[in-house]
C-alpha cells in the first residue's frame, strides 16, 4: 500500500482529516505536570484524548531538537505512543544535496520511523529524492506556506506563472511512486482552490488553521480531492493548549472533536 | 565583533580560507578506528591534524542526525573539540514560519553552540530573521548550489533575472546586522563572478570542490571580495577520506595544507 492510499484508508476508517500537530514547546506544559519528561506525559495524554478523532499527527522537529537530548526522547516516545495506522508527519522542511538528503531520509524513517515527513523543494529534484524511494513513506513537499514570508518568493512570477506553481508540477513529476504531496497554508484559500485542481488527487497538508488564523472552511471546500478527501487539515496551539489546567486533555479533545465535526460539514457541503 | 568582522579576522590569522567540512559517514571510517565513538575520535584527530590550516569547519547536520543518539553526542564532542576563534558552520538548511526558526536557532546557537548556521530561503524573511537576531552569529542562505537539482527552480527567470539573484538581493537588505553570507555552489563558476558583485562583501560558502568536481581556481578568483577574502572554500570528503587507513589524520592534513596553497596562489594571483 503506497502512502496516498494509505492515509486515504485512515481518513476514510477515521472519517476525520484532522491532524493535530504536536509542537510542544516546554514553556507552555500545563502546571500540573512538573517531571523530566513533561513534554513526553503531554504528548501521550494528549495522543490517547484524541487518536480516535484523526487520521495523523504531525511533530514539528524544531520544538524537539531546540530542547537537546531530552527532546530526542521525547520525539522517540511520542512517536511510539502512536497507535500504528495512523500517518505521522516529521514536519522537518529538510532539503540538501543528494548523499546529504539521504542521510536525512534515514534519520527521519529509520531513526525516528516517522511515515511521512515535509521537505523544502529549493534545491530541486536530487535534494527531495531520497525521500522519496520507499512508497509507502510519504513527502509533503513545500509549495505555498501560511507565513508572511511567503511573499518573498513564492508568488514571484516565472513566464507568467507564480513561483509555487512550477513547484506544483514538478512534484507531480516527481510522485512516481504515489507518495509524494504538498504543503499548502490555510491562510491562502484563493490559491488553494486552483492548487487542488493543479495537484490531483495529491494530498495536501494544510496547516495554518487556529492560531495563524487561516479559514477552515475554505481549507475544507477548495483543498479536498473530489471524493471530498486528501486535504490533511493541522491544528496545533488551537488543540494542544486549549487548557493549561489539569483538565488539559480533555480540553484537548473537545476542540478537536468540534475541528473534526465541523471539517465533516465542510465536506458534506462541499461535494 | 559581529559574524562577518570574525569571519575575516580569523581568515587574516589563520591566512586561510579553507573550510573543512566534517560530513562524517560512520561507514567511511578508518577500519583502525573500531569503538563506540568512532566518528567523534575520528572528527578529533582531523580536527587536531589541520586547525592551523583552516577558517572553519562545516558540520553538516545530515550525518549526525542519522546516527540518533550517537550522532549527537558525536557533534557536541566535536564542536567541543574545535579551537575558539576558528568559525563553526552548522550546515543545516533550515527554514520554517517564525515560532518554529526561533526554536531551531535555538537548537543550532544554545543547545549546539555553532557560530553559524546554513538557511534555505524559499519561506522568506520570517522564517530567516531569527537565525540573524545576535550579530555574533552568521546566517549563510541558500543561494545557488552546487548539485543537480540546482537547475529545476534557482535558475527560473523573474522579471528578467535568475531566481537566485532576488535570494541573493532580499540577503543583502536582510544583512543589517552584517551577520549574512551566502551559499554558492563551486560547480557555478560564471554565475560566481557576478554574484560576488551583487554581494558586495558579504561571506560566500563555496561547497562542491573535490568529490562533487567544483572548479577551485575560478572559486578563490570569483569568490574572494575585493581584498581577497570571505569566500569560505570548503572541502570535505577529499581531504577528510584522503587516506582510509591508520595515517588518515596526516593524509588528511597534507591535503587540506595542499588546498590552503593552492587557494593562497590564486588570491595572489587575483588582485
Amino acid at each position: 500500500m503506497n502512502f496516498t492510499q494509505r492515509l486515504r484508508s485512515i481518513q476514510r476508517t477515521r472519517n476525520s482529516l484532522l491532524c493535530i500537530g504536536l509542537d510542544t514547546d516546554p514553556r507552555r506544559l500545563p502546571r500540573v505536570l512538573h517531571s523530566r519528561n513533561a513534554a513526553t506525559l503531554f504528548n501521550r495524554r494528549i495522543i490517547e484524548a484524541t487518536q480516535d478523532l484523526v487520521c495523523a499527527y504531525k511533530l514539528n522537529l524544531a520544538f524537539y531538537e531546540a530542547a537537546g537530548e531530552r527532546g530526542r526522547e521525547c520525539l522517540l516516545q511520542t512517536l511510539a505512543a502512536i497507535p500504528p495506522g495512523i500517518v505521522t508527519i516529521g514536519d522537518a522542511k529538510r532539503g540538501d544535496i543528494g548523499n546529504s538528503a539521504a542521510f536525512y531520509a534515514a534519520a527521519l524513517f529509520r531513526d525516528a520511523t516517522f511515515t511521512s515527513c515535509t521537505v523544502s523543494p529549493y534545491m530541486g529534484e536530487d535534494s527531495v529524492a531520497p525521500f522519496m524511494e520507499d512508497p509507502e513513506r510519504g513527502v509533503f513537499v513545500l509549495a505555498l506556506t501560511s507565513n508572511p514570508g511567503a511573499r518573498d518568493f513564492q508568488y514571484l512570477p516565472v513566464r507568467g506563472r507564480p513561483l509555487y506553481e512550477l513547484v506544483i508540477g514538478k512534484t507531480r513529476r516527481w510522485n512516481r511512486k504515489k507518495n509524494c504531496g504538498l504543503v499548502v497554508g490555510a491562510t491562502r484559500p484563493i490559491q488553494l482552490r486552483r492548487i487542488r485542481q493543479l495537484a490531483g488527487d495529491m494530498p495536501i497538508l494544510i496547516p495554518g488553521i487556529g492560531a495563524q488564523g487561516g479559514d477552515l472552511a475554505s481549507a475544507v471546500r477548495f483543498g479536498c480531492d473530489r471524493k471530498g478527501e486528501m486535504a490533511v487539515i493541522n491544528a496545533s496551539r488551537s488543540v494542544i493548549y486549549a487548557s493549561a489546567e489539569k483538565d488539559f486533555a480533555r480540553a484537548a479533545r473537545t476542540e478537536a472533536l468540534r475541528l473534526r465535526d465541523e471539517i465533516n460539514r465542510y465536506r458534506e457541503t462541499a461535494l
